[in-house]
């Protein structure tokens, strides 16, 4: 019977085993290698990773809906026909990445860094976190739910977004062409922003130079984001102290890409939001039955934003 | 006039000024150093750090109500006469205390204290806090703090105080004398407990044995609770990865201190919870009022209890 549902990933991913069972109570299902051949001609779904999708699209003539299991879906930018709903994994990350926020802004600002690494009494006490301005480049779920929790640390929280509307969590939000206005007098700066084109280079020399001295940067979005040269001057120059950059234009970076040696500047893995293993089958199961019932998928993407 | 109101400290702190303003509405005041000779005939009120108000105490004869700058006040432990009432400063360190608390159990469990000092690319994930369990010894206004934060962050969180009373913000409360069950299937500990007879050496071998695999001690309450030699062998042998001691017996640690040299032990100076610049003179003046209704402050200590 020819595959309407196929799954692209490794019989050995936690996620596929629970994604084949939702699947086949309501259609035939097969799981391929990412480089596997395979009959795609009745294919209605896809569910993998995008890069592992990607190739696959042209090849699925049937094709009606992809379930990314990741957040960032650029890597499917410009191959998915109209009316091809795409759906990226959505409502799982804010947790890990409010620890990843808020565990590097407490390591840096209380000096757990330095302390851990020191066997000296240090007695001088630090300020922490509380009172600091922080922005948040990015509103959606995973920004709101670091909102929530550096609300809860006494911070002052404002977010960016594409039409500056106002979302619960954030005292006040502005939109990109009010992204001057936003970065004044921030202490703390996250962008959290998908790649597209509106975001390509947002985190320049004009938006870092508003930031208050002493300022910490975290990109945790993706890459495309930041001017590398505006951010290495503003390291180097002020205002910034720190930046702790988990995403890059090439992952992973190599070993003598001039971000490695910044003094402050901190690299890590694309590893500050991590898919919780159980989530993928979750979020597939719920868009499943929507998609079979016919209904509106909330979390599908709007093509013309790109994400 | 004899001085009614004695302050000691230093002029330049900065706490001094406003405590001194607002007493001076009320009554004489005199401010000393330390180690300056003054009249104490008069003396109904003393303000300052316990050490250094240790030695004054036998010196007022009319003495009735110590405020303390510090929260813990076992430096005036047996000094204090009956129906003398001591006011450590409450309800001020929660913030300081959750920053730490959630600073080094991220730093930690995100590998942050890892990738801080690494330029390669570590892929690797990790897992978080979400899910774990936290116990915290001593549920007054600090610990509540700290439970308040880890719950946000999706820890199970359960305390520990004299009489197992229950407090909001934990989902139980143990006794004392049911520590055991307490401890048992924690995957951090936090001792947040002030220094009396019935914490002596509560932290020891057994107790540290109950606790998961892997698991995380923290002491920022006071030295005297853990059983250092019991501590360094749950490290090595097990339960424990780490702990972070902030207070110990004898401070600054002496340099050649056995615990300074213990794979897996971090060292902080007991800089967990420093007491906002503001906060004395705002606790002061809310108990001064108090006092000069001749109403009870909820702050004062239960000599009794030892704090």
């Amino acid at each position: 019977m020819a595959v309407e549902l196929l799954v692209v990933g490794g019989l050995s991913d936690p996620w596929v085993g629970p994604v084949v069972a939702a699947g086949q109570e309501a259609m035939t299902v097969a799981v391929v290698e990412p480089d596997q051949a395979v009959d795609t001609s009745a294919v209605r779904i896809l569910v993998g990773a995008p890069p592992d999708l990607a190739p696959k699209i042209r090849e699925c003539p049937r094709l009606q809906w992809v379930q990314s299991t990741w957040a960032g879906v650029d890597a499917l930018t410009g191959l998915v026909p109209k009316g091809v709903q795409v759906t990226p994994l959505k409502g799982v990350f804010g947790q890990a990445m409010s620890e990843f926020v808020l565990g590097w802004l407490l390591a840096l600002e209380r000096n757990i860094i330095t302390r851990a690494n020191c066997k000296h009494w240090i007695p001088e006490v630090e300020a922490g976190i509380s009172g600091k301005r922080l922005g948040i480049m990015g509103t959606g779920t995973i920004g709101s739910a670091v909102a929530q929790h550096a609300t809860h640390f006494g911070l002052a929280v404002t977010g960016l977004n594409s039409k500056g509307q106002s979302v619960p969590g954030f005292v006040t939000c502005y939109s990109n062409s009010h992204r001057f206005d936003f970065a004044q007098g921030l202490d703390y700066l996250v962008s959290l922003l998908p790649s597209t084109p509106a975001t390509d280079g947002i985190v320049d020399a004009a938006l870092l130079a508003r930031m208050n001295p002493g300022g910490i940067f975290i990109n945790a979005g993706r890459g495309n984001a930041v001017l590398n040269a505006d951010l290495i001057n503003a390291l180097q120059q002020g205002p910034l102290r720190y930046a702790i950059l988990d995403v890059f234009e090439e992952e992973p970076l190599a070993q003598s890409h001039a971000l490695k040696n910044v003094p402050g500047l901190f690299i890590t893995s694309q590893t500050a939001a991590p898919t919780p293993s159980e989530a993928i089958p979750e979020v597939f199961a719920r868009n499943l039955s929507l998609f079979l019932a016919g209904e509106p998928m909330p979390d599908a993407l709007c093509s013309e934003r790109g994400y």
